[in-house]
């Protein structure tokens, strides 16, 4: 299996498990998830009324089965065929309804007749259903039954944090949600995404530590935050995985800063590619990024997606499915993923040690020759930018910026200099 | 009869009078605005000879009348018809001259024979008529003759003040010329607009005190400045207003420095509406922004116009009419100015009380409900806004820029989450 | 003869002199230039071995005569018919080769079949031949008897430099390169109009210093700097001026800093005329800039051109020849040398001695009068833009760059100003 497949495998073994923002569907997730990044994921379990920040860890909910019986008796609307059917966090109920009292309870796309929406009702306790709004037309007269075979009570509030330790205890946040149920690309791509980079991460010794959370959206943000506040320091790059798996281009949401390294790195990589994408400014409403990012932490977090999230008619819905996502784009978000950190872990800031005049680069063997190959010319003026940049006061970024020259190749040829003795790291 | 109606009546009202950098002109003028401002205007006569800055007050100037009598003995040209056929500030004379001497004191406009051009000849003694050029062209050969029943002689000149006391004696100044004769738009509109800006303002106790100045053009601020030196400190922002009736888009002339908050405040209040509009940088020619933006004063002051003067063929001609200017474009031109003020008057810095992570807006009834309206969203998106941005270094016109939601509508939120107990002003 | 005639000459001069990083053919040109300059070139001789930062002087290299003749016996390329046939820095040979092993050795352009390349191999000894496709296509088998009658041996590097004592000792470096053949463009263009610069700087006493070094490419540059080190503090602004004399529009390269005065003169003179123009960032990959813009040094040096080195097809080619350059760029290529100069020269920084309100211009005889010439208005605007900006903070060039008024017209102007006592030179 190709590395495309494999991510698409394991978002197909997640797609069926009914996960919310609590609950026995999130702890089968970071099973898989410990599996994936390779053995060592650290699950927490915060109990319900636990206090984090301005917010209070919710009840737990689980659900046994829901389901609509329609007069005839016939299960029409049914948990176990999708659990997009139930509202999130529904309260429990077992109640014979009218057609009209049902309705009040019953959520549809009319603009999307075959889909079912995707609804939650955290922090209030009322129960419903979604169904596609062809069902809901078709519904004749008569009484209903309604099951909702569910638990709200005071449980905890799981999360999944996994480290790869690196050279200095400076870390890098990755963070993806895990509390969305049978949508494959809200979020089951980010999740898939992170714990393969993760486990490509753990295969080294990387420069900084990585830090990969698999949390709630929001409350597990809030929990981590929460439980953490005095090891924030240590992030110096952030970002929050979401929306990775659907065939659209790239999108960058810069952090609240909007200039961070993290930024700048993710825009270098994309804008030196061929990939369609867009960087957008920072805005209070999104994923995770908005905690990270609240004025009280102001962490160097954005985050990456391909299509944004409620731009395309399939978020949030029955057809955010299996089909929406493929192998191709799951490869290609890792790569991304990986370029990024190429740049985050490659970036240093060197002076030239000859910074008088060019250093004579042809009797180091540094120089192309007579009819050399192009190769050759674009190595030498990577190496010209590296070695006129290097004044202590410019990172390779920041020459990678200026110069357009790929960051890879700035990377390279900087090796190569130093291997010469024309270049060495700033103190 | 609408504000607009009763703007317009007002420059209707001004017309005729024939005004100049001195003289009852102006004196008749400050009676009929302090009628409009509410009464408490504070008139200044400042004497011939005064020093003030660079310059001297020069002699007043007083017309009883005027004319032109042709070799038949009929006035051609009458003061009496129109005050634009005398140019501003002749010196007296009574004289019968040949159509050849006489030619070299008329003005006409060859592009437009049917206008009568506005000219002036200050601080330099001389006399002169206005005509259009279809009249000059038809006047026979012979001898004309020629009266300016003037006095120049030294005596005042006379400007009003009218404050409305604010919360602090931090002062809005406001500022319009009251020098130009029959000209609708070239300045009456400017009066108009200004006079019922500050009789609005008088109804209620704003947070700063608004300063008008009703003053003739340069020779006017230039008094004004040199009598209230030692307060300019207290001058926090600034408006030039003229040229305001006429129905062309708005133009911001931005102050000296560029980006002060009154420059930001407008450019947010017009880039937020549908009005046509265009900035443009400051240029020390135009109105009194020249003097009130001279290097030893350089006050945060920039000119509010509808289009700029000298761009449109009516300036300083008599087409700038009561035809030219209208009650709807004196009703728009007031609420950009309201608008503005709103801007200033709510332009805090805020602090975020529960600045780590987001607070829970949904148990203090601050957060839209499931199938909540557009207007819910719009609210939420704002406060989010406001919450994450208010770290003590923004002002509520930083967040207006930066998330592109309207200033009302932040400092609308603003309110609640203050009442919420999640923001208090930044010390 | 115009200017332009006289370059021109100049060049058709320097055409046939063969010129190299060494040798006799510089101390040809160098005698050419003392003769243009008006005398006083300072010339150099550093011997072969000196170090010189991180290279070392080479040996130096004549050459006495060089051909190939065919198997017939013929001359069929001949130095004495163009110097550009002999590959630069061609080590000495005397043999007999075949056709194949012949074109081991030579140099052609297949695009463009008739013209012959110049090549070079400096630093690496070898020798080779520059000819037409179209004539080595025609070669017939056989043997071939090569002649190149060259010394490469322990010698001098030579350089001139010339210096137009300024009032002060602060210098404006002009730089251009001597070591090209039978190139017009690249660069006895530059030499051309670099000389006769330097000849009308001399007939004035110039406010700075002028130092013109004519020099080999980059040895040279790195040779003077080495000798020159503890003077580059001197070093005001510079100019790299190379391929002055092609039809394309001008070329500013940046210098590393990107926004030094230098850059803002050369800006402004050719944002100002309606000459075509083209301003590029700086990259290490060039002329002599390279040197003077490495990080050690980061002198406020820029490039002047008209087309860019290596973006036309004549670059480095025998179609680079006197019909490629012309009287007319020369001449303008100087004027826009001149005009740099005059900002420079020019570029003060003011105070308004009246700065609170405008001064009274009307009575200084000063201000235009009705009527006046739009050359008065002009005037008048120039007048109005030096006193607002004149606070001690703004130079000239700042007040040009901010108004878009010429800044020769800023500085006639200010010098008015100064004459009537309103303006005077910043402490």
């Amino acid at each position: 299996m190709t590395v495309g497949e494999e991510l698409y495998k394991l978002v197909a073994e997640l797609y069926p498990i009914c996960r919310s923002i609590t609950g026995d569907g999130v702890r089968r997730t970071l099973e898989i998830v410990d599996r994936e990044v390779g053995g060592g994921l650290e699950v927490s379990e915060v109990p319900t009324g636990t206090p984090v920040l301005d917010w209070t860890v919710p009840r737990e909910w689980n659900v046994h089965d829901a389901w609509v019986a329609d007069p005839a008796g016939r299960k029409v609307i049914d948990f176990q065929a999708s659990n997009l059917h139930l509202v999130s966090y529904s309260a429990p109920v077992r109640a014979t309804v009218s057609l009209a009292e049902l309705s009040e309870h019953l959520f549809t796309l009319p603009d999307q007749p075959d889909w079912v929406p995707y609804r939650t009702a955290y922090y209030a306790e009322r129960w419903g259903f979604c169904a596609s709004q062809r069902l809901v037309d078709s519904l004749p007269d008569g009484d209903y039954e309604v099951c909702v075979d569910a638990t709200l009570a005071d449980g905890h509030l799981t999360y999944g944090e996994h480290v790869v330790p690196g050279e200095t205890d400076e870390e890098v946040l990755v963070s993806c949600h895990v509390c969305h149920p049978s949508l494959a690309n809200d979020n089951l791509s980010g999740i898939a995404v992170a714990s393969r980079l993760a486990r490509l991460l753990g295969e080294r010794r990387p420069r900084y530590s990585y830090r990969f959370l698999f949390i709630p959206g929001t409350i597990g943000s809030i929990t981590w935050l929460a439980r953490n506040e005095d090891r924030l320091g240590r992030i110096r790059h952030g970002l929050v995985l979401s929306g990775l798996g659907d065939p659209g281009g790239f999108t960058w949401k810069r952090s609240r800063r909007g200039d961070t390294e993290i930024d700048r790195a993710v825009t270098h990589v994309l804008g030196r590619s061929d990939r369609p994408h867009q960087l957008v400014d920072f805005s209070p409403y999104g994923y995770d990024e908005r905690q990270y990012c609240s004025p009280g932490f102001d962490l160097p977090v954005g985050r990456l997606s391909r299509t944004p999230f409620a731009t395309y008619p399939e978020y949030h819905t029955s057809a955010d499915d299996l089909d929406f996502v493929g192998p191709a784009q799951l490869t290609d978000s890792l790569e991304v993923c990986q370029e990024v950190v190429e740049v985050l872990e490659g970036n240093r800031t060197y002076l030239n040690l000859s910074p008088k005049g060019e250093p004579q680069l042809g009797r180091r063997g540094l120089y192309g020759q007579i009819g050399g190959r192009s190769d050759a010319e674009e190595r030498q003026m990577a190496m010209l930018w590296v070695l006129n940049q290097s004044d202590g006061t410019h990172s390779l970024l920041d020459v990678a910026e200026r110069s357009g020259v790929p960051f890879a190749l700035l990377a390279d040829v900087a090796a190569d200099l130093e291997a010469a003795g024309l270049l060495a790291e700033a103190p």
